[in-house]
């Protein structure tokens, strides 16, 4: 048995949420401060799951640098390759901004961020060689030398015989142009043995040629895909495998506080129950139930769920009738 | 009359104040908002003291940018040479943590700041035309293209007969080194009417050499200097003039939360003094209440006092006994 | 049939010869002026031999990217998609420097070089549709944005059913270091289908692990290439199938003046027998030759053989001893 | 009395001359490696005329920078200064190209060259002091950080009371635009001792404002300017002196065979007679019999003029008209 059940690479920064929510920034006065970051989000909601945790990243050599180290060491994750950056480099920041329910916008601080400038010869195929899977969050591939090291980390998983997770995450922010997301998501996508995304994450991937689920999916099959979840928002989300099989997944009734993190405590969910082996059904299940619970709170990494909140809240779950 | 007494050039910034002190920034959990950056922080004073205050700079395209522009704008600020950055520069960050009165550290966002890229094509002869003092901070020096724009707000200001005061406000952050400080203050200081900062400021200016206030005020007169004030820190301040005359400034006894804000407050009282013609003695009490104020508040821009605050404060004031 | 027999993608330079050789390039009074660049002698290596060639690339907006343009074009290459750079940038320039036969230097300019500012969106599928081989040379992907384009003219023809023909051609001027070009030469590699270089440059490609000939064909047979060509200086050359053929080729005796151009005109013999489908071992011998008329003449592009020269060599030619 | 007559500090660069001229640089076939840059150029020719000569620059860590060191040394410069880059900028560029004698167009190289990265900490107070002048030309100041390394080394001249000459040298290519020239050419003319130009340089220093002669001598003699020089093509030159005096040179008949180098040889031959108060008068002769030698030959550094030949010349000289 591996030492863990995943490993996570990519970014972990800061959020700073309004507390006065329902207005905009402007006026909002006063903002908490949570760990952030799809990666950082998703090793957290995995490590409060009971998974195996580890994480490759680097952090600022600062106090928000160590705040980030500290939370994730007491959520249980192993942060021996979380490298502390010495070249000044700052801790990604996001601010969240809650006007309503459905209106939210954030402003992220992502120039000259640590998390950008883990290098290739940082990344320990060692470590990697302990892990169940990889996890890579596609925004770690947005600049160099985190682009470089993070393509290595996918070679060096291969080798190992590890499984490559590929969360796309995709945020226009730090990437030049369109086609450039393309180009490496499309190195990833062709060696990844699971993707996720949402459908418009996939059409960032194809470059906006405009395919349908079918032809994606028929697409990336060609390559070493063997499972891909194409979200698709309130109307839930689509599980195809290489054999053929289609499985759909829904969301649920929530009282919405804000829309960030649905994504990742997504991914952290469907993650553990395909780690397990309870079925892919199960893993779109806990996927949306996960998200769901998210969405309700106001911070995405503390709020992540554990099975049991997740199997609560699925005894009683409706399924968001979509018009 | 002139529009204007006093116009500033350079950064308008956010302040994130820890709101819980006495800690580590790692176990801070909210922060509050307030304008900041020491040119915005002196307008602000300025305006509260019931000056005609006009501002050159560069704000964020974002609702980080729109803040600091309303707030400005509400303390009486004329705003319209604050120009809005339209290439994604981000608005300038200090976060602060206060362990205790007297250790408190800042976590500084200055990469990419849009503060930083105001251009010399945006500086207009005919606003500063308006004022009788321009203002000038040492940071705003710290990098292209917004050191060129101070430069030529400089040169635009002696040859309209706007009277140059130099805040010497050294943030070593955004420099290079020390060495092209001490280049850029030089450029400055050699044609500026007024020149303030502390003694550790003026041994940036030299480059480290070693200099007694003496030499310093001895080496700075033979260029375009009128007035310099020298401060050092609890032990109060000293304004030499041109002719040879040496005033001698105190600091008072207070409460201290915080030294943030010191400087900007002091700068900003001691120039209204200045600007009303009360007398050298009285500029710098004024600056000296004006700091003792500030730092015994959480903010920095909004604890700004007004005229009728100093006065009532120096009314009861002790000066600080220093061993 | 299709319009070309093959397309070069990459750079297309000026290469400055010393006109007096045998001394240092201190003392070098002359220096004459010819197209160079490795992609570019391959094209015209391959236009002297009779095929209908393309090229990719992007040239200076200036009288040396002019020449170069007309150079290619009297070679007889298609030059429509020879991109002219609006941006500054300059033409690339190698200064050669010929001690004696055996001791050769080179300086390079590389900063700013056109070349490297080819982009994705320059990338024409149209274009490349009409080739039967799309020849990439490794020094195009040391930099953004044409390693970008590099990559996206790879995916299009692999999709395309184009054969792709990595060039190693490593130059570790422009490079980060070894284990940035090791990362992108593997994602070319991966899905080329015929690759060409030293045995020094396959060690660059595997990040120094050491392998043997046999190792290094092992691993890269796991992916999509059919033919793998080894050269060992001197010794000769190895061409290996992926149904497990080895073919030796051999180096000729010739009067060496300089070293330069021997891997370009091997490329272009090469590739013309295999075009033609005259067999490996054909395809090695014509390399060989071609590359040892090249290397006894002063420069490497206008020095390309004839088909007739080719021949005619190898009548006579005699296989190089080596202790 | 000191041991040089002047220091020059900034480019020393190659030329690379068109050996065939009267035809487009496409259709060159070789270039001749002569030393360039108007510093040196200047430095060279001051030498030749006898003069003690020290030169403060950076040259890149290769053949081209051997070259261009040995060749100063072996006119007689003192090299002490002249730093030897280590962090792989190149020698500095021009490509001549000579179509006919009154069509000359060059093309630059000049980006990441090695003299742009002379540093601040690389200028010597000790070497500058040893000198009677020190001859800054206004390139220098295109680029950080030898644009502070400039800076400084007027500071220090100026504290030193070592004089200031500023030849204002204008080459648009390394420069961000206009304005920012004309903000550094001030810093400069403001503090020099001499300045010498073409009236279309002194319209760069003064930002395109369409000054007359007289206002532009009457706005520089505010500041340090004791002595300016306006050259005017083909008409000739005047200079004019702080105390109010008048003088005009004239160009001379010569047979032309390029337009490169005038500007050098003039501040050479001007200098040379400044310094041995030979009367201003004389210099401006000088000046203009250095330039018309200097155009009659192929190279620029190289054709600079020894005192007898500056005579000899001028004992037949007729003087140009102009319509």
């Amino acid at each position: 048995m591996k030492k863990f059940d995943l490993i996570a690479i990519g970014r972990a920064a800061v959020d700073l949420n309004a507390v006065e929510y329902n207005r905009p920034m402007e006026e909002t006065k006063t903002f908490a401060k949570y760990v952030g970051g799809s990666p950082a989000n998703i090793a957290i909601g995995s490590a409060r799951l009971g998974q195996k945790v580890g994480f490759i990243g680097k952090i600022a050599d600062d106090q928000l640098g160590n705040y980030v180290k500290l939370y994730m060491k007491e959520a249980g994750i192993d942060t021996s390759n979380l490298v502390v950056d010495k070249d000044g480099h700052k801790t990604g920041l996001t601010f969240t901004e809650i006007l309503s329910p459905t209106e939210c916008d954030i402003l992220m601080y992502r120039d000259q961020v640590a998390d950008l400038y883990l290098t290739s010869d940082e990344i320990n195929g060692e470590y990697i060689s302990q892990a169940n899977m990889l996890v890579i969050s596609g925004t770690g591939l947005a600049q160099s030398p985190s682009r470089e090291a993070i393509i290595k980390s996918m070679f060096l998983a291969k080798k190992l015989g590890v499984k490559v997770v590929f969360e796309l995450d995709y945020r226009p922010y730090t990437w030049k142009n369109a086609e450039e997301t393309s180009i490496y998501y499309k190195i990833i996508a062709n060696h990844a043995d699971v993707i996720i995304g949402t459908r418009d994450e996939y059409d960032v991937l194809e470059n906006g040629i405009g395919n349908t689920n079918d032809e994606t999916v028929a697409e990336l099959f060609k390559h070493d895909a063997q499972l891909i979840v194409i979200k698709v928002g309130s109307k839930g989300s689509y599980a195809y495998t290489k054999e053929g099989k289609i499985y759909r997944g829904y969301a649920y009734e929530t009282k919405v506080l804000k829309s960030f993190g649905a994504g990742d405590s997504f991914a952290a969910a469907f993650l553990y129950a395909y780690s397990k082996n309870l079925g892919i059904e199960t893993a779109l299940k806990f996927g949306g139930a996960s998200a769901s619970i998210v969405i309700s709170k106001l911070s995405s990494s503390d709020a992540m769920p554990t099975v049991e909140e997740i199997e609560n809240f699925l005894k009683t779950a409706k399924i968001k009738e979509v018009e």
